[in-house]
């Protein structure tokens, strides 16, 4: 095990909405979280950004989407060097909602999930509130 | 923007769970959620594995050290590769308690903040659900 007593002092500093944005598209995949009856659920997603808002797909029997609709949901996106120990995050909050037919033809891009079989749901969340953190050399 | 159009298909395999506590053990750092009152909230931690169980810290004065207690709490750690698409996650749930005096003393390794200040609150996630899954090539 990696020495843990062995470290860069580092403090955090709040990334600005623009940033934070940028940090959004620039993630290939992140990590949404829902609460579901029994306490909070984090998944990995490959997602997009579509006019600010989060977009990703996932399957029509998951608990997934059966606990995210139409309640709050985060998305999360990070980067850090472990070496280094520095790195940033990006925390969306907001409600998730299914987008229909008519919502989906008007996207020019949807999020192509990276693992095979059906996922037929398009989940959306719109941000309520994103911020960002960086953590750099003290 | 990347091509997402431009994907390998994969398949995605349970871990089991000694498989799942190694790469926990392996990861620096993971991400946190808990529920707050007004949804889901995910934040990225240090942690170490002491027994089983996720133990981080956190500064006393912060919203996840109000809305974790007593409730429960998932952690998360992955790993991606954004050109290959495949990789790793690992989802830990169950309940957060905060450690004290008499527990901290017991154990022989805390995990150091990353982040300067005080950092005083210990916080251990007992797994009562411990899963995985790993993205391979189909």
């Amino acid at each position: 095990m990696a020495d843990r007593t062995h470290w860069f002092p580092a403090r955090l500093t709040e990334l600005d909405r623009a940033a934070c944005l940028e940090l959004l598209e620039r993630s290939e995949a992140g990590r949404v979280a829902y609460c579901g009856t029994d306490g909070p659920v984090i998944l990995p997603v490959n997602h997009v950004v579509v006019g600010g808002d989060i977009v990703f797909r996932t399957a029509a029997y998951t608990a997934l989407a059966r606990d995210i609709r139409r309640h709050r949901a985060a998305f999360q996106v990070d980067g850090f060097d472990a070496d280094t120990r520095i790195g940033w995050s990006v925390l969306v909050r907001g409600p998730a909602e299914f987008l229909d037919a008519a919502e989906l033809a008007r996207l020019d891009l949807r999020p192509t999930p990276w693992v095979e079989g059906q996922r037929t749901l398009v989940v959306r969340i719109r941000p309520t509130e994103i911020t960002g953190r960086r953590l750099v050399p003290a």
